[in-house]
């Protein structure tokens, strides 16, 4: 694919994830991912379900028009080829338990003295340094310990994760910044770099407003469900049928709404006249609001809201959320090998965008090709 | 700061969340950031919730280290004030509704005439193409039109949003990526362009999981509190007092599992013999874990489970988690004008941490600064 990286090479040790959702994005934004599997079944994530054709629909998503080449790391004749690959390529991206690489003799230290503009990419559960940088980390484990869990879910409801990897993928995507950051300074000091990512920091650095209100007052934040803390009436309210959401920024909007309702006195009553007395009654005001909204299903409101200009929403499944003609018409669904995934939300001007991917590599399909390149000089 | 990005100069029309994350981001990898307020007030954050020493916390976390000029983009001298940034930078960032920079005449087009080398970067809630384009759009949103809320929540709940603004935060990191890369391929091409990234794009970008579930099975998926879809057993278990999570990928770590339980038989159980008898045995399982559990605290089976080698962890609140020496080893929290805030995951070698940062400006701080600099040709 042509895009703002075109000519960069990755070579890619990165199983599962965090790193190949990284490396997924850079080659998305135009390099060539080089992706090193151990010969042994390589990637663990070829067995993870769900199945599509018999192979995992989770890996061939994730790893999408890349090479593979299998190489066993602990095999003298396979780490020169590795130490080749590694002196023409501008990235390496290794998600191993921090150490790793060094017991392979293949550390950052070792590797920059082959080829001092190699920007070296590692994302690890916890980084590679610190007293927690070698326990084991899985998304799950992350998205407890950073407190994410602790904010999420309905009042009172246990703690409760976000419904998708958040921690492998915010992970992914801070280092895939770092990266890019990196290659954008290399041009101008000739230099590689290594960039040290860790799952549990990116959960820390994406809770904003939870750590403002701990921060500020003392109270340890819990679960709101979908209310917002500072903003009201902003949440989630149901109807004859199912939940919709309606977000009331300002007093404007607020009137617009009570009217659309067909209750405009409703804005004068002095318990919801500001967005201060609104929080203060909120459940008063939300009882109120679905009070009305039980008389009619979503789709009745959806569309009197939306004549009145008031910002509301259905709640998608998946399915609903993939067959809207925004996330159509925005490319946002591609297919690889047959299978349909989720496209590159980066969009690039004077990039054309295309619907389709090369398909995930099979184990090695790229490697007789690849040793070639590499004999050619 | 120094960093990757030390040179670069990003002009910043952003506002609220998404883009002023993008753009403390630019500013903690090394960039400068001019953020150009209206004159009225500025940044609608500076009025939100909670406040520090009078000042919205809010705002003071994600502009930190910024400088602030006021500029009325409507008014003729101010807006020859802006095209001299401009001229000068090599990033403008914006998340206004589509069309507002042209309607000001400032729309990327016309900045390219007297930039080429500018690199335009746009976050909006469904991007500058398609036929949504033009609807408000709040992180609540794109949460629930995207299908993240649908996946998250206990069994049987609501539809439940992520505990944090997950939706503005992954529009501010593609946008964040698209950038860097693009002032790389400017450094071989000598040319800017425009990113387009879309706060509903990310969404369908992160989804992982659930599309792959739906796209290979057809069946739509709902939240699943916890659990793991495809492993077990991975998920929370109550004990005598709190929740704990563990995480079991394979076999040998389940029969250290009951080991450590003291129920060693459990692992040689027919119903529990495989990560796939483990599925199907979910429930059973989970109760039988939890009857041993059940009997000690949480505080006792960490300590167990971390001596066998078992993935376990307790689910922090935000107090805990900033706690964490983890945290505090790697420089997660930083301190700009007194307040403590998530400090910058993309750790870069040869980079020096620090954990203080400027604090965040106060409207027009540095107007005449700036206003003296570009007079000065």
């Amino acid at each position: 694919m042509a895009g703002p990286l075109t000519g960069v090479t990755v070579v890619d040790l990165t199983r599962v994830l965090a790193g190949p959702y990284c490396t997924m994005m850079l080659a998305e934004l135009g390099a060539r991912v080089i992706k090193v599997e151990n010969p042994d079944g390589g990637d663990d994530s070829r067995q993870f379900e769900p199945f599509f054709q018999g192979k995992s629909a989770y890996f061939m998503s994730l790893n999408r028009g890349k090479e593979s080449i299998a190489l066993n790391l602990k095999d003298a004749a396979d780490k020169a080829v590795f130490l080749g690959l590694v002196r023409r390529a501008d990235v390496l991206a290794e998600n191993f338990r921090p150490g790793t690489m060094e017991k392979l003799g293949l550390g950052y230290e070792m590797l920059k003295t082959i080829q001092p503009r190699l920007i070296y990419a590692a994302i690890s559960g916890f980084g590679h340094t610190g007293p927690w940088r070698e326990k084991p980390a899985y998304d799950l484990i992350v998205q407890a310990l950073g407190g994410l869990m602790s904010v999420t879910g309905q009042p009172g409801s246990p703690p409760t994760k976000a419904g998708t990897s958040i921690g492998d993928i915010t992970g992914g995507l801070f280092c895939l910044a770092g990266i890019n950051a990196a290659l954008f300074q290399r041009e101008r000091t000739g230099l590689g770099t290594k960039i040290d990512v860790a799952m549990l920091d990116g959960q820390i650095a994406i809770l904003e407003s939870a750590v403002m209100r701990y921060a500020t007052t003392g109270v340890i934040p819990g679960p709101m469900g979908n209310r917002h803390p500072s903003i009201a009436p902003f949440e989630s309210f149901t109807t004859a049928d199912r939940a919709i959401i309606v977000g009331i920024g300002n007093d404007s909007l607020f009137r617009r709404l009570c009217q659309a309702l067909g209750r405009p006195e409703l804005a004068g009553d002095p318990r919801f006249q500001s967005n201060r007395s609104r929080l203060v009654n909120i459940d008063a005001l939300k009882d109120a609001i679905e009070e009305v909204l039980k008389h009619k299903p979503a789709e009745h409101w959806l569309t009197e809201l939306e004549l009145a200009g008031v910002p509301s929403c259905p709640i998608n499944n998946i399915a609903d959320s993939l067959a809207s003609p925004q996330v159509r018409a925005r490319n946002m669904l591609v297919e690889a090998g047959g299978l349909t995934m989720p496209g590159n939300p980066i969009k690039v001007s004077g990039v054309e965008e295309t619907t389709t991917r090369r398909p995930a590599p099979e184990l090695d399909e790229h490697g007789a090709r690849i040793r070639r390149e590499l004999s050619q000089g």
